[in-house]
């Protein structure tokens, strides 16, 4: 069988991580060019990617979801086929169109990762399957993160004015686990707490604190722990950590089903869903089926090489 | 919209659980008729279901897969699309191919359920972004059942000379479930501890408990516990009982996925999962998309008549 050539845009944590995979599983995937937008040893600028039209077959694109990826994909998708890992929930549908109305005779799957991504197929399947009687309060599904670190989160406590470093980790309450797992339906700021580990001089501590316990969509009304840390400590303990997990639950009533996700490194766990969905873009290829798809287009025996009969 | 007509064939456990369902989830399916091969009130004549092949949008075959689902599905394929749970795995291909030889313009969906059916999508999808390395022992999906009631080996005890009704439960080891979730691979006799509790009389239980620990492919080489009960105790603890579930594992050695069900009735949840994919089955009619599918070949999105974006 031929390798599929793979190009990877992006060389942050995620596309590092896809490098590792595609290196791991070399038996399928043959590495072409890793394009990045900043000069960096061992990559390609990415305004030379057109002349690599003709020598990858999939292009897995890791840049930020904010605002790169809804620039970079228009002009990647009329001559590449790409799988990317989107993960603003909000913005998916018109992120699709606008990848839609730029694209060639190319497939491109968005999305994929584990949220959106895996838990969307559990999600799909658990709501589909499980449908709680209409005078039932049940919900069929429902999500927990954790425990693990956000960098959505971390990110945004960085950015705080005197904020040396910082890291969050998302916990999911047990007490809410057990309430949803049989049953109960509870709001997302019910569910997590949120754990800062912060390192900021002691004359700065009072008002940063204030700052993120403040700070709208990310740390007010929600439960929030903060812990100030010394250099020494947070080198030590938090730097360079990526574990991340989560749950998703669904009941009825009669049936339960769960899901669980504990991740030693979140941008590798991504990779492998990836580059799974790779395979699946050239499958789809193959059959002509050009188009843009999110995982819950694509049926599960489009994401490996094996006979899935043996599986069944 | 349109509610999708069902007509439900054969009446046993899982005939009645599809009927349940059905009426449960009446704004989107009708009942048309039940068919069965013996008389039973309310019930019609399996003789009779050519009659209502343009009166019906999908049929649930609910016969039993060992001799009555291959003799019956190629009767009923040519003037129905079909959705069943057929269960022998190691027949599956043979099942399909006789279906494809009689089916008309149809749809058939052949093994749903839980295991088969969403247990099969877990290991395709566990195994498709888990790779273990190479050079490592590890195996990445790996199944449990139970705790719960095998119907299958409680029939093969209730079969043994003397034995005036049976039970048994099949219970997943602890410690093999946590070798398993570290990444240890077990094979299937050291995962399971099968616990039977039979009524008999005294003089007869030496010889039945010898038929049951040496009987071939059900019981001989696993651990086996055996317990006699009254006809009393039998009544209180143990007759009608159908709870079931089962455990999905993954691990490559840095990302663990573990699905688990925890089901009241395995009929029920069994007839859950068959009255979602009779929505596939509607809305592959749709797209003139005839064949024989199982779960590996249909999107997760045709499960649900939802827009399923906003669960991504």
């Amino acid at each position: 069988m031929k390798r599929i050539r793979i190009g990877v845009v992006g060389f942050g944590n995620l596309g590092r991580a896809c490098v590792e995979v595609i290196s791991e599983r070399s038996c399928l995937f043959e590495l072409v060019a890793v394009f990045s937008r900043r000069t960096v040893k061992g990559t390609v600028a990415l305004s030379k990617i057109e002349e690599y039209k003709d020598k990858i077959d999939v292009l897995l694109v890791c840049v930020g979801s904010c605002t790169d990826a809804p620039v970079v994909m228009p002009l990647l998708v009329s001559n590449f086929c790409t799988v990317d890992s989107f993960d603003n929930h909000a913005k998916l549908s018109e992120y699709i169109e606008r990848i839609k109305s730029s694209q060639g005779e190319k497939v491109s799957i968005v999305g994929t990762g584990w949220d959106p991504g895996v838990f969307s197929l559990m999600r799909i399947y658990f709501d589909a399957i499980l449908v709680p009687l209409s005078n039932s309060s049940l919900k069929s599904s429902q999500t927990f993160w954790g425990e693990g670190v956000s960098l959505g989160h971390s990110n945004a406590v960085r950015r705080i004015q005197g904020v040396k470093d910082a890291i969050q980790f998302t916990v999911p309450k047990k007490d809410a686990i057990e309430a949803v797992r049989v049953g109960e339906v509870i709001g997302a700021e019910k569910k997590h707490k949120r754990v800062c580990y912060v390192v900021a001089q002691k004359c700065e501590q009072d008002r940063i604190e204030q700052e993120i316990r403040t700070m709208p969509n990310y740390f007010a009304g929600q439960e929030v722990e903060i812990n100030f840390v010394s250099w020494a400590e947070f080198e030590k303990h938090y730097r360079g950590r990526f574990e991340h997990g989560g749950l998703v639950f669904g009941n009825d009533g009669k049936s339960q089903m769960e899901f669980k996700l504990k991740l030693e490194s979140n941008p590798y766990y991504t990779a492998c869903v990836m580059v799974a969905y790779a395979i699946a873009c050239c499958k789809l290829v193959e059959e002509e089926k050009y188009g843009v798809y999110t995982v819950a287009d694509i049926a599960p025996r489009y994401l490996s090489f094996e006979n899935v009969i043996s599986k069944i």
